[in-house]
């Protein structure tokens, strides 16, 4: 791996392409730099000046006269590939290729592309782009961009009072994008640290990037814009080390629409692949994915303020002077998924002595402007949070005049040092520079907007709970299950589909549901199969060629023994009348299962990211709402129940329409165990599907009533042909 | 109807409890009113000084010098009665009460309240509040107001250079939101109108004022900031009103959430009400409903903007000069409704030429940054104008650097008074002052959040799409049923709950439903009624004291006609084991319904607004995930296709699952009759539960299953007192 270090703390740098004119991007690259305090050597390379802004010009980088650990490469495309090459043989160790033309232009680019990728190897470079808009090393003050963000008027690089004592480190594939974090949040007095742009990633990735970043310490906050993953193992490496190490990774990830995922593949042909993969792997490592900048941006700015006190619970007390604000930022917490219980009466004695009669203790909070005016923001805010049903506090203020929060400072700061819960503002009308500035003196999350307030502090909580149930559980293995070569050895004699009655012996083999049946090939042995049973049946076809049974008329359900002979040749019969070409393996008996809530529990194969079990409520109609969660396997119990938390009917697992609470328990095992089977088998298998299971009462466990696996015809193939 | 003239552009006003202390409330009144060139008489009222602020004061409202036309009142709460009745003998037309300590102080200020209600009534005077912020006319320099926002610092109260020429007022409930809204425009330059806070509303409501501001003329926009609407009916005129007149309101509904709720109920007591009807009310008539006092803004500046260019449609097209920002803007888009189609030929032409090989001019169109620079924004934003593929072009700018659209403004003016078409700009760095500045003056309404841009875009195609369908037909004056006067009769001699046997003549009087079935009594009975029937039956246990028959075990299904004997004595049996007490009216027989999409329609009486027709997917489960919409009565087909569009699962009634397109004529068609029935007897009707109701495959009509009415048994009650 080569050193990104010589990329983001060179002592010596190389512009190739410098030019004296400012109005192009070759030349206000350089103006740039120059407009930094970065205390390293600068050396303009040029084919034809001498000299560029003042500075003594190379013809090439063979000529510099010194060693050089970083060139910034802006010249045309077609002469990027000769030129890193120089640069690997004279032994510089970093590039960043600011010029466009490559991925994005096709098969010719990509090919141009891969050569680069292969350069930057040979040499051990780290090599940032091509199609990137450079970066900014904030502490180094080292700016090797052309982003008017960091244009000599754009204002100070670092904000004379900053938010807290953290840094934010921008890493973005947009060049844009990730400028536009660092300008967007001047106002409101964040440190960076580091804002790179990685472009088109011919060799450095984001996450490269975040590694590296996470062992030079000093990034408290990491702002990640994506338009793809490209290496989902360094992904899930790096994710886990930042969420471990509690470094939160706020993520935007673009091309989520189909136009813009066109456009992604257009502008710098990433693949978007499909959003539910990306996020179900956001949610498994603790990402906080949000989709505005200034949102982006709001949960920057809680984490720094708060980060060392992250609410234990989404329970919230809102403190207002102003009745309708306080509602308004009730009804925003409500809808970010916080509670607002009403407060204990010890801590409604404490407030209600302080307000006017027409004001409330209940929660929100009114203090209205006569109990603030007398008591200050600070006080109220220190009672609610002295509340044990309390988990974090929302202060509504009116920061446009500073002269009233001045006057709190003191108390405010105390809150601030004494409190173990974080205490969030939200401002109703614009903020004055001057109120901003006391907020921050003071250390507090300052928002214009409630929503991004209600919401930085849900993100907050959910994030701790990951992480704690993350470190509190050692990193599995993910021990293979014991039957994984008895499976695998079936899987590698079977044909491509497995229908239910190949299928259930081997997921039984994990422990995944019962009840499989009897194969039979004659009324006659249906008939004896469900006497044997004793109670109604259900009767299936059994034929790889026809997974859609019911569609086929190829299913009888609740036939009585009696019935059975006839049933099996009625649905044999529509079977061959539905698909007369398909082998037909004979017809499963099986006992009806007993009534439940339906659920479907699968496996789908994503491209990029590989198994992800996939579990929705039954029944075709909750399909056309497609409401189903995702999450990466293998997975535990507590990840289970977190999933099936997800499913916005998850309501029905609770007691409803007469019936018991269901027995999510053992669903959580089955989803645990099916997790588990294709962890092991994700070689050779592309689909599962259990659908659909029912959960019965609470201890009753669960029926898989169909099952279908898949097998992936491409992989078996090739492992074919290596044997 | 009180002379809301008299409040709003009084030729002199008297401020009763004015003081010389601007730190206090009583004094900063008086000093905002002072601060602002507003050219009428002002008299400052106070017991105890002859002096205030410079101005002489008097002892009373009966001792001024001259007439007067508005007192403004900021005095304890408990004053308040006696010193609205001075003024109202002393022919003060207008007050507006400041004073808190009314209706959010439980019984006793209810009361109090009420005699301010009566004593404006007497006087014939327009009053508003208590609890109210007081009033701003920005037009005539008039500030009654104690808030922040209109302090001598804050700034000049029209901006020097206004976007578009239009003007917003903003009516609101809860006044620091309501002045919050002028205070958060400021920095982009919108004209205001009026400010107007109405509190508590003893007397004076939101929808009075904008009724008033309506006829006024000069309002092209309206804010609005409601905890609840009092009078329904006024709320339906007004509302109808506006829309008619192409004003927009943009409102914010405050106190949606359960702890929201709580706080308006303590803040100024009003009761909430079901959120689902507001927003059902909302979309009937056009007021576009936001959640973010950005978003409203956001909105208000679009329609201000281009309120001349509504989108004839949801079809967009995106410039951008950075790839990364266009695909964000294209996410956003796509998650706001909009649609992106790849531009036709003629037009990505017309642009391919200007734009170098790795730009793109599918849509969203990139240029890159050389390509911009090179021909600037307006350029693109006219060739993706000229589409006939687009109702709308958003362009995704930089506007931290003013210089460039400096350059770029004689080109951005001409398209602007060219064009067709809106052109929306997004921002992704903050704009300048100056950018501003600039957009403002070309026209252009700009954004700081893709979401809120391209919102907008999508509110206002549906806004310029209702008030079209609704300018199209003439009000329907709700034409009564022919056979109104026969299901009132029968209505007036029934129980209170319907049972099927007794709810479907009279839904069949209307149209709704056939295939009643045959209520029998025995089981001989109910064998020839299904031997009559030649097919497979139903037997339902008929009993208002049964509503859940399903549940009791009362229902049999898909019975032959040998067997109906046995299952009528079955069901029977379960239904007295069920409910041992309950009233049997027979079984009732029908043939079992073809099978095919199943909903629930029905009719639930909201307490505010009256009855409203509900439509949801039909399956236990999707009950569980709430998909349903609500409409209020009578309403068109048209509504009615609109409504299903509303469902979150509305894609199954297209082809799905093998099943050819649903009959949704038909559907709306049932909805528009039972919504005229609903219309017809909304004295009568608490509900109609119509329990499933299948759609059949076009053509081929809609069964209605079940059927359930109950009878508003209070207003039942109501009237026969009356007789």
């Amino acid at each position: 791996m080569p050193d990104i270090g010589k990329m983001l703390w060179p002592k010596s740098l190389a512009v190739v392409g410098a030019s004296s004119d400012i109005h192009g991007l070759r030349g206000r690259i350089l103006e740039i730099l120059l407009t930094h305090p970065y205390d390293g050597k600068i050396y303009p390379v040029s084919r034809s000046a001498a000299e560029v802004q003042g500075l003594r010009a190379y013809p090439s980088v063979d000529a510099l006269p010194g060693p050089v650990d970083l060139a910034i490469l802006i010249i045309p495309a077609q002469y990027i590939p000769a030129e890193l090459e120089r640069c690997g043989k004279a032994g510089i160790k970093a590039a960043v290729i600011l010029s466009s033309g490559f991925a994005e232009e096709g098969e010719a680019g990509l090919r141009a592309q891969a050569d680069l990728a292969a350069i930057a190897r040979r040499y051990d470079m780290a090599v940032a782009g091509p199609n990137t808009e450079g970066f900014a090393n904030i502490a180094a003050g080292l700016c090797p961009t052309f982003s008017p963000a960091l244009d000599k008027n754009a204002g100070p690089i670092r904000p004379t009072r900053a938010l807290g004592n953290g840094q934010v480190s921008v890493i973005s594939q947009s060049g844009g994008l990730g400028f536009a974090f660092f300008d967007r949040a001047r106002p409101r007095n964040l440190s960076f640290r580091h804002i790179v742009t990685t472009g088109n990633e011919a060799a450095l990735e984001v996450f490269d990037v975040v590694d590296y970043l996470l062992e030079e310490g000093g990034t408290d906050v990491f702002l990640l814009l994506l338009e793809d993953v490209k290496s989902p193992d360094k992904f899930r490496r790096v994710a886990e080390k930042a969420l471990r190490a509690g470094k939160p990774i706020i993520v935007g990830k673009i091309g989520q629409s189909e136009a813009g995922s066109r456009a992604v593949a257009s502008h710098t042909a990433a693949l978007a692949g499909s959003q539910a993969a990306y996020r179900a792997m956001f949610e498994c490592y603790g990402l906080i994915e949000a989709s505005d900048l200034d949102e982006m941006l709001d949960l920057a700015v809680g984490f720094l303020a708060c980060g060392d006190k992250l609410p234990k619970g989404k329970r919230v007390g809102i403190c207002t002077s102003s009745g309708g604000a306080g509602v308004w930022m009730a009804d925003a917490c409500a809808s970010a998924g916080l509670e607002m219980p009403v407060l204990d009466t010890e801590t409604r004695k404490s407030i209600d002595v302080h307000i006017p009669s027409y004001g409330t203790s209940q929660n929100p909070v009114d203090s209205t402007a006569q109990g603030v005016h007398k008591m200050g923001y600070a006080t109220f805010a220190r009672l609610v949070a002295n509340s044990p049903l309390i988990d974090g506090v929302m202060v509504v203020v009116t920061a446009r005049r500073s002269a009233f929060l001045e006057g709190d400072l003191p108390k405010l700061k105390d809150l601030k040092r004494d409190g173990t819960k974080p205490v969030f503002m939200w401002t109703y009308t614009l903020p004055s520079d001057r109120s901003i500035e006391i907020l921050n003196e003071a250390g507090y999350p300052l928002f214009t907007g409630a929503h991004g307030c209600a919401r930085t502090m849900a993100a907050m909580a959910d994030y701790r709970a990951l992480r704690e149930r993350v470190l509190g559980s050692p990193a599995a293995a993910s021990a293979a299950h014991a039957a994984r070569d008895q499976v695998r050895g079936v899987l590698d004699a079977s044909n491509d589909v497995l229908a239910e009655w190949q299928a259930r012996p081997l997921l039984a083999l994990y422990g995944i549901g019962a009840d499989a049946g009897t194969l039979v090939r004659s009324a006659k042995e249906a008939e004896k199969a469900a006497r044997a049973l004793g109670r109604p049946v259900a009767l299936k076809v059994q034929s790889a060629d026809i997974p859609h049974k019911t569609e086929a008329g190829a299913v009888a359900l609740a036939i009585a023994a009696e019935n059975a002979a006839a049933a099996h040749d009625t649905v044999l019969a529509n079977a061959r009348r539905y698909a007369p070409k398909a082998v037909i393996d004979g017809v499963l008996v099986q006992p009806m299962a007993r009534p439940g809530r339906e659920v479907i529990l699968g496996v789908k194969r994503d491209e990029r990211w590989g198994p992800l079990l996939m579990v929705g409520l039954g029944g075709t109609l909750v399909e056309a709402l497609g409401d189903i969660a995702l999450a990466p396997v293998p997975l535990d119990r507590e990840q289970a129940h977190a999933l099936l938390a997800h499913l916005k009917g998850a309501a029905i697992f609770g007691a409803w329409r007469g019936m018991p609470e269901a027995d999510t328990e053992a669903l959580a095992g089955a989803m645990v165990k099916l997790a588990q089977f294709a962890a092991d088998h994700a070689d050779d298998v592309a689909e599962i599907d259990l659908n659909p299971v029912i959960v019965h009462a609470k201890g009753e466990g669960v029926s898989v009533v169909d099952a279908l696996i898949v097998k992936r015809k491409a992989q078996a193939e090739r492992r074919t042909a290596a044997e």
